[in-house]
C-alpha cells in the first residue's frame, strides 16, 4: 500500500509543493483522478486545442487553464507550477531539464492543459477482476512510442504514445469493456498483440517508465497515453514546453468515477 | 417512411446542394450520423473550442474545419457552405437572415465546427424500447432554452438549449443507460421532470422546432441539444456567426454507432 494512498488531494500536493514528494505518484489518494500536464505559449493554445479534439484517445482534455493564470479552478484547487512532483521542460523540442518546480520559468502568455491518465481506470480493471502487473510490482507503467501518427493539427504532429499492460487471454474482453465507459481517461486500447506492429522494437525497454513482467501466454494490451504531447513537442519543436515527467502527474479533487459516461 | 431514408448521405447532399431538399433532415439517411453546425471567424475560434471542452454535453464537437476552407474532410467529403438545408446567419447576435446557401458570405477566416446531434441516439432508444414522440408525429424534435447557464469561456458565454422528449416513467432508466453509451451526441439527459426548474416557461411552446404531444402520466425528458451555440451567439454577440437552422442539419458519410464509446 502506497503510503499516500489514503491522504487527501489537497494533502498530498501540499507536500509535492513543499518539495516533500517529488516521485511518481501512482497508488496516491486512492479513489481520486491523477492528470497529465503539457503547458504550452498561448500561440499553439489553438492548435494544441484542436490537436486534442481530433485525437481524443490520447488527449482527453479535462481542464485547460486562462492564459497566465497559474491556478487551476476546475478538476483541483492547485498552483500548476508547483502541484506536481516534477516537470520536464523542452525548448524547440529539445528537453532541457527536470524540475520540481518550474515558477521560475512562468510566463503571461502560457496556457495549461491537463489531460486524462489511465491511472483511473486501473481501479476499474481491479474491480473487474483484471490483473494491473505494474501495481503488482510496484513499478511505473512501461509506456512507448508507436508508430501511429497522430490527426494533426496546425502546427502540432507526432506519434502516440501508449501505456501497456499484459493480460492473459481470458481477461483482455473484460479489460476492454471496463475501459469503454471511460473515454476521458483514454478508454479502449488502441492495440492488442504484437509490439512490432505498433512499431515498438523491444518491449522489454520502455520509452518511458519502467519494463513488466510478461509471463508465458500473456498478450501485450496497449492504451493510449497522456504523455503523447511530450511526443508532439518533440516532434513539432514549439519554442517552449512545460509537462510533466512521466508518472509524476497532478493529483486531482475529481473521483475517478465522475469521468465515467453519465 | 421519409422518402430520402434510404439514400446515401452524399445523394442526399446533392440533392441539398442542388436546392431540391431544404426542409428538415430527421430521418433521412437512416443510420447516418447528423451534425449542427456553427462557423465564426477564425478570431473566435480558441475560445469556441474551449467553451465545446467545457460544455461536452451540449457541444461535442466532430470535426473542425481549417481556416478559410469550405470543405469538410473528416466526419464527410462535404462544402460546408451548400450541403445544409438551411442556414441562419446572426450578425452582432441578431438573426438577419435564412438561406439555403452562404457561398455569397464566405470568408477566408472563417472556421466551421461540426457538433453531435440527439438524431443519432433516437434509432438506439427506439431499438431498446423507448418511443420518440416527434418521430411518431413527424415533426421536428422541440427545443427549448433553459436557465441553466454554460461554463464561460474566453468571449462566449450564454444558456443552455436542450431537447425534450416525453416518456412514460417505466421507459426513462432504459433511455438514460442508451444514451449514456452516446456521450459524442449529448449523452445523458440533462433533466428529468418539471421544465419550470430548468427555466421553461410552456412546455407547448418550443423556442426551436415543433411542439409534440404530452399524455397524462408521462415525464419530459431534457438533453442538452447542439443549437445552444446559437443561444450562446445570442448572448455573446460575435461579429458574424453562421449555422444550420434547427432540424437543418449536416448529414455525414459516418454511421451513428461509429459514435458509442469504443
Amino acid at each position: 500500500m502506497n503510503p499516500y494512498a489514503n491522504l487527501s488531494p489537497a494533502d498530498v500536493r501540499a507536500k509535492i509543493r513543499a518539495g516533500e514528494i517529488t516521485g511518481q505518484t501512482s497508488g496516491m489518494c486512492n479513489g481520486f483522478a491523477q492528470a497529465n500536464l503539457i503547458i504550452l505559449p498561448k500561440a499553439y493554445a489553438y492548435d494544441f486545442l484542436l490537436f486534442a479534439q481530433r485525437n481524443p484517445k490520447p488527449c482527453p482534455v479535462l481542464e485547460v487553464s486562462e492564459a497566465g493564470d497559474r491556478m487551476l479552478h476546475r478538476i483541483a484547487d492547485a498552483d500548476i507550477a508547483t502541484d506536481i512532483p516534477k516537470y520536464r521542460i523542452y525548448e524547440n523540442g529539445v528537453m532541457t531539464g527536470e524540475y520540481t518546480d518550474v515558477s521560475a520559468f512562468w510566463r503571461d502568455d502560457l496556457v495549461s492543459f491537463l489531460i486524462g491518465c489511465s491511472f483511473s481506470f486501473e481501479s476499474e480493471l481491479l474491480e473487474a477482476g483484471v490483473r494491473v502487473r505494474h501495481i503488482e510490482e510496484n513499478r511505473n507503467v512501461p509506456m512507448y512510442l508507436t508508430n501511429i501518427a497522430c490527426d494533426p493539427a496546425g502546427a502540432l504532429h507526432g506519434n502516440m504514445v501508449v501505456s501497456m499492460r499484459p493480460l492473459p487471454p481470458e481477461q483482455i474482453v473484460r479489460a476492454v469493456t471496463a475501459t469503454a465507459a471511460m473515454p476521458r481517461v483514454h478508454g479502449t486500447p488502441v492495440h492488442i498483440g504484437d509490439p512490432a506492429q505498433i512499431g515498438i522494437r523491444d518491449i522489454n525497454k520502455p520509452d518511458f517508465g519502467e519494463s513488466v513482467t510478461i509471463h508465458d501466454g500473456e498478450t501485450p494490451v496497449f492504451w493510449a497515453c497522456g504523455v503523447t504531447p511530450q511526443s508532439v513537442v518533440m516532434a513539432s519543436k514549439p519554442t517552449l514546453a512545460i509537462t510533466h515527467a512521466p508518472g509524476h502527474m497532478l493529483i486531482t479533487d475529481i473521483k475517478n468515477t465522475l469521468l465515467k459516461n453519465g
